[in-house]
């Protein structure tokens, strides 16, 4: 361990930051240049450590992605994603999970970072201006997904406009009465972070520009989970009128909405239109209508987003538009379809009863 | 940056090492101490640095994560709870996702651990004895999951004895002619890592032991993924002599199974019976029956066991058992139900065509 980094380049006749790079496998060295350096490296006995990868080149090779969960399909899949655009850079990936307040607090304020970390990822939390400004103390870039900051650079979804064209697609089939499930997070808010609360807000503007009125009945919000999205969808069924259609802020969520239905002896889309949000991998699997927010893109645009601010690229803001992705869970209103066969039906007559 | 730890230790009266596990919150320290440290630190504007905690432990507190594919449920759950048990205890995670065989040698010969990890919980992979060694030349404590070596500590599931248990239960249902469908991993193997290897063996032996002849065409093998399982099911459709039941090693590639057999307009589970392998949190929205094999318990238990090792503990070996968790795809075969209303329809004749 006592072998310096200068004996290497020395012995490869190379500079001290190209040994670093070439035992770093970083992108930019000839593959004779690196065979010459790992060569030297292997017979002087010299082993990279990260202290001679700082000295060499004042970085850490590292990046913190911040997420407030682990255990769900998106925050796997954009992770999965910005990993492997950091890895063929040549950057390492420490994970922070940010469950808590507590480990909020500790992760921007404890100072821990300096040394450790080139720059950090957050994704779908919204930093506060202090928590940005102790990033900066530590000369951390940052990066933001999900959410946006006056001169950070960051990738989101255009959640409103998303939103907006999810209730479009559900008032342009003919549905009147449309529900929305949105996600509330474990601190007791409705709102589960930004993206989920824009998609509550595109919704609102789609029925008021139709001429809808507001009817708070119709909002319901639980936890980002299937089981959240069945309770919603159960607290719907009891309603005085029952809607036709929902849009779900999250594909788990209508997961458990479509299960609520089933059970309840609804026909999708016949009795009931169901629009999810995210395009999970299992949504071909019950043939889910939803948006796609575009997720392996968020990922890997989060992490060229950071790797050009490394570099000394001004930092970028992109916001990716959503599209809809028409499956079979949407139709037009049972009354619209079945006026001929039973004219004198109630629209909404069809639901008050389960079997 | 040039307030030492010992000045800090100094001026709150306690040891270099309790300065850097109050200012890690690491639990064992007091509340009273840990302000007294913390105001320390503060008024002397000192900020824990990783160096600084090495230097008072030699720890890197961080472990090092090591995973085939982020972005897969299985792995996002699991380490998502060897994080939090490794968080509970003051470790960070340092992720490692070794989708390639040349960022696997890199991984374990690229001799970077030294001094960024204590250890590294190995998931879904088996390490050869040169990796193994390779490690421990590092200094790295190690733990496996989902797989077993000498010495080592591990914590990995009966897979021989779960791909008994699921074929059993499809065999004292009444079937005979029963499929497996298997994991091939992107190295063209139709391995997939030791555990599906090993639940194709259980399969194996329960219709050996049920008198049953080895079949090849009834062993299909595709990329876990909801699409590999729909891929392999056609194969099986085709066949000369269709089965009439499948046990699938994982349940993604499950609910591409449901979906081929539900376009082909095969009822589940009158026509056709399917047990998965996972207990992934979707099976209850298509009341998939399948094997759990405790996912959150190996998280937890594989980070307990390298922590433990770290502590100086004997490294720990644990078998989880798996348990069969039937819900509403496996029922007996059609030839054996309606015997009664159809006495003469030989037993396969029904799959032959497909609307």
């Amino acid at each position: 361990m006592s072998v310096s980094v200068e004996s290497v380049a020395a012995m490869a006749g190379v500079s001290v930051s190209t040994v670093s790079r070439a035992l770093r496998d970083v992108p930019g060295v000839s593959v004779a240049t690196r065979k010459r350096v790992r060569d030297a490296a292997r017979e002087l006995g010299y082993a990279a450590s990260p202290a001679a990868s700082r000295l060499a080149t004042g970085r850490t090779y590292t990046v913190g992605i911040v997420v407030p969960v682990l255990a769900k399909w998106f925050f796997g899949r954009v992770i999965g994603e910005a990993a492997q655009t950091l890895r063929e850079a040549g950057f390492d990936v420490l994970l922070f999970e940010l469950a808590t307040l507590a480990q909020r607090e500790r992760f921007f304020f404890g100072a821990h970072l300096h040394g450790r970390t080139d720059g950090v990822i957050i994704m779908a939390l919204q930093p506060t201006q202090d928590e940005l400004e102790s990033l900066a103390s530590q000369g951390q870039a940052v990066a933001l997904l999900g959410a946006e900051a006056q001169g950070i650079g960051s990738v989101s979804v255009d959640d409103v406009g998303a939103g907006r064209a999810a209730a479009r697609h559900l008032l342009n089939l003919g549905h009147e009465r449309i529900a929305f499930i949105g996600i509330r997070d474990d601190q007791g808010s409705n709102l589960g972070g930004v993206p989920p609360l824009q998609r509550l807000m595109g919704y609102r503007e789609a029925l008021s520009a139709a001429g809808l009125r507001k009817d708070c009945t119709l909002e319901q919000f639980d936890e980002n989970s299937v089981a959240g999205g069945a309770v919603a969808m159960s607290r719907l069924l009891v309603a005085e009128q029952v809607p036709t259609a929902v849009f779900v802020a999250s594909d788990e969520m209508a997961f458990g909405v479509l299960k609520v239905l089933r059970k309840a002896g609804l026909d999708v889309p016949r009795d009931f239109s169901v629009v999810g949000f995210d395009n999970h991998e299992l949504c071909d699997v019950v043939d889910l209508t939803t948006m796609d927010h575009k997720v392996a893109e968020q990922g890997q645009n989060a992490a060229r987003i950071l790797l050009d601010i490394l570099k000394g690229l001004p930092p970028a803001v992109l916001v990716l538009p959503a599209r809809l992705v028409v499956r079979e869970t949407t139709a037009p209103p049972r009354a619209l379809r079945s006026s001929a066969s039973t004219p004198d039906s109630p629209q909404s007559a069809g639901h008050s009863g389960t079997p």
